[in-house]
């Protein structure tokens, strides 16, 4: 026994890195294995997570202990130089912002493993890690000053329209010219990712990891490695990152683009990730849309027990109605096209039509992402690259935040309101949004035994007017007859 | 051979009648048929119709003919009164207006039976024919000002919310309260029909005659009927209005919301029609939509044979391609909801909205069906009772029309062109629409070996922008950045 100040600290999904030296010869990427099994010692609950090799004779294997008290370890590694190695660490509680992973919780909402609420507002700075540091600052400047607490990002370079500069690192050790080395990877690029994941962390900011893409079509090769390849990859991203308890796997964005990739391949990595995790984070996968055929659309199945929630691109709100019953799991339409002015049709919609797309989504009781295209005389286009927001929705997002965290925290789609997405609690409170649509007027069936304040809500302009007086029953509200109103009702205390 | 003068002349594909006398007693209706067979003389082509009691012992019986020259006509009849009279008319040229009935020309166009160009602009007064005489007259006068060709109108009256007046006259004999003769029509119904429905033909307006509805809902029992009764209807209103050559048969609005009916009856229906009918008008049906779940949408399966074209009721536009391509027929999309401040939301889009949806509509080679519902205060809403249009939308659709009319007639969508709804003529003219997207710029794929103008099109302030010099190859178009924008590139010539 060890006295508790003698031992290090590490606070309840926190992460506990042991590190060891060990050999540099040969390949210790794939030829050197090392298991770390951490035991919590008043409980006896054991998770083993396998270590990775991080360059320059260090082995490391990391943990993110979800119990606080003593923690004892031992690393079994058929490396005489690893093997055996053992410790202990405490596990404090965890800090003010520290709420543990977020998990899907009731079904089809999320939450903080702590029980605390978590509703994602997320954007979309795709390959902003491979930017510039200076521009990479800028971005967590402006992730710092926006509402947004989830990021979908690429742990591959993109290459694309308006991305066609050269990154400075690749997980791989190698480069375009000299060719890459499969076997191999830099630990330099991924010290500099983890960085950015701490960052991103005590910003509040859940990182939707992106583990492959089809922005590629060979230019690296990233899009068409073999299987073994692919799993290689896969479990040293895992034996690095999983501990970070921001991290949610995005299999693919548009994985139906890229060509090289069957179902069955999704499945296999979907499982592996599954398998290889120690901690059950998120796992998702995007799909791309054909914007000018929706009868195009290719969806993977996430009925599958392996998907934990629904990530979708598709540029219409109303269909969220539609998949949260058919899929039973929290739906994120995490790109529904990006307020802009690209000539592409996906990357051009006004800041009224991302507001209301936001407005529609959440009001239907699923989740909806951001992102901005605007040209940039450098390409520094937030969508791909950050930098700065330059857009008209932001605001109004971050107002729509306000209004849901207004709510009661139960609130869900009320099926009563057919016609109108309205989210609410039964006799407590409802809010309903008419997006473009511009009644003259609407009758909300409020309880006839209870007394309601209304407010109607100018989504756009961001303004609150309540209504005069308290309503019972069916009550008429007029509105101003222009678009992008909605209604709120709650109980009158 | 009666010398040429002496003849009756009708002009082609006007409606020759036969007036015969015949018995008053007991049910006409039902127990007397008669046949009339036109011979064309020159070529030997017959047609056969069949009559129709009119009341107050009068039979009749209707010929539209098709060929101009001299027909004869016999007529049979289990009447000793009406059998065996006999009789010949010259058939004249049409006169200026009158171009025949709206057929459906290269797979998913219409054209009229002379050759001569027909594009449906259509709107929609469900039940302007049940409205006072002054308020019909109002609204001939409206269509008279408006750029609509084409009128969905219902023949049963409409009982629904914002349409509780009762009509004075109903298709059967009988009233609500003392009930409807089930077997026997209403000939004063029929005539004051007939007379909106030339006076349409005298304003160049197709009438898209509705034959059943379920706005009804047991009220007066016209959705109810029986399949006998129903058929007997169906006949009755064959024999009078086939002859008129602005006929077009919708078989119902909203059909999947008629519970007493089923799929087998419509297509019963739809082959009795297509078997009746001599001159094969035009037939379709129209579904009702669930406007909060595009998953619950019913259609009817447009590809069985005797539907010449497609009735849509839907809120996006994106779908036409896809539609276009399923059913290798004209896709009209004649419900895509209503200009106006309802409180419902089918009937509360802005009129940006709605000519949104009529340009993107015939950019991706459909059709679209306008309709507006104002709130009034003694409820004549342009939808159901026709009267005055107050929208903001008509003078766009008209402007939409004009832009189409200078294209060249051979435009179709150009599947070349998938993000963005063009159609054209490759080579020689191209309109692409952008709608509530709004690029900075587009390039433009022109050839290399030819001049194009190009203008940039306001589809809302109506305003067009012709750009300086010539373009041809890749062009680039700079763009002011709004919503609502078309492009246009037209042979220099």
């Amino acid at each position: 026994m060890v006295s508790e100040n003698q031992l290090q600290t590490i606070e309840r999904w926190g992460v506990f890195e042991l590190s060891l030296s060990g050999p540099e010869d040969g390949n210790p990427f794939v030829e050197v294995q090392l298991q770390a099994r951490f035991q919590h010692t008043t409980t006896t609950r054991t998770v083993t997570v396998e270590g990775f090799y991080d360059g320059n004779g260090a082995y490391k294997a990391r943990f993110m202990p979800d119990a606080e008290g003593e923690w004892s370890f031992t690393v079994k590694s058929g490396c005489s130089e690893l093997d055996g190695a053992a410790g202990h660490f405490l596990c404090t509680a965890p800090s003010a912002d520290n709420h543990g992973p977020v998990r899907v919780k009731d079904a089809d909402h999320f939450g903080y493993e702590d029980g605390s609420k978590y509703r994602p507002i997320g954007t979309t700075c795709y390959a902003w890690t491979h930017q510039s540091d200076m521009l990479q600052e800028q971005t967590l400047q402006s992730l710092a000053d926006s509402p947004f607490n989830k990021i979908r990002m690429c742990l591959f370079p993109k290459r694309y329209s308006f991305n066609t500069n050269e990154p400075e690192r690749f997980p791989f050790e190698g480069s375009r010219e000299e060719g890459f080395q499969w076997t191999r990877f830099n630990p330099e690029y991924f010290h500099r990712l983890e960085k950015r994941l701490v960052e991103l962390q005590q910003l509040g900011i859940e990182a939707d990891l992106i583990l492959f893409h089809p922005y590629d079509k060979g230019h690296w090769g990233f899009d068409r490695m073999d299987r073994d390849t692919d799993l290689l990859y896969l479990r040293y991203v895992i034996n690095r990152l999983a501990a970070f308890r921001n991290v949610w796997w995005s299999l693919a964005n548009e994985f139906d683009f890229m060509s090289n990739k069957t179902m069955d391949d999704w499945d296999c990595f979907f499982q592996f990730i599954q398998e290889k995790d120690p901690y059950g984070h998120l796992r998702s996968i995007h799909n791309g849309t054909k914007m000018y055929d929706p009868s195009q659309l290719v969806l993977y199945d996430h009925t599958k027990p392996w998907v934990t929630h629904v990530s979708m691109q598709y540029w219409e709100l109303s269909p969220v109605t539609a998949w949260r019953s058919r899929y039973g799991k929290p739906v994120v339409v995490d790109e529904c096209c990006y307020e802009g002015n690209l000539p592409q049709r996906w990357g051009n919609i006004t800041g009224e039509d991302m507001a209301a797309r936001f407005w529609e989504g959440f009001a239907r009781g699923g989740y909806v992402g951001h992102g901005e295209t605007f040209l940039h005389p450098e390409d520094v286009i937030w969508w791909s690259k950050g930098g700065r927001l330059h857009g008209e929705s932001v605001p109004r997002i971050a107002f729509l935040q306000r209004i849901l965290d207004e709510l009661s925290v139960e609130a869900a789609p009320l099926e009563a309101f057919r016609d109108v997405p309205t989210i609410g609690v039964a006799g407590v409170c409802y809010l309903q949004y008419y997006g473009n649509h511009r009644p003259a007027y609407r009758e909300l069936p409020l309880p006839e035994d209870a007394s309601f304040q209304i407010d109607i809500i100018d989504t756009w302009s961001m303004e609150i007017q309540t209504l005069e007086g308290l309503y019972s029953g069916i009550s008429r509200v007029e509105l101003p007859g222009r678009p992008y109103l909605a209604v709120r009702a709650r109980l009158a205390t």
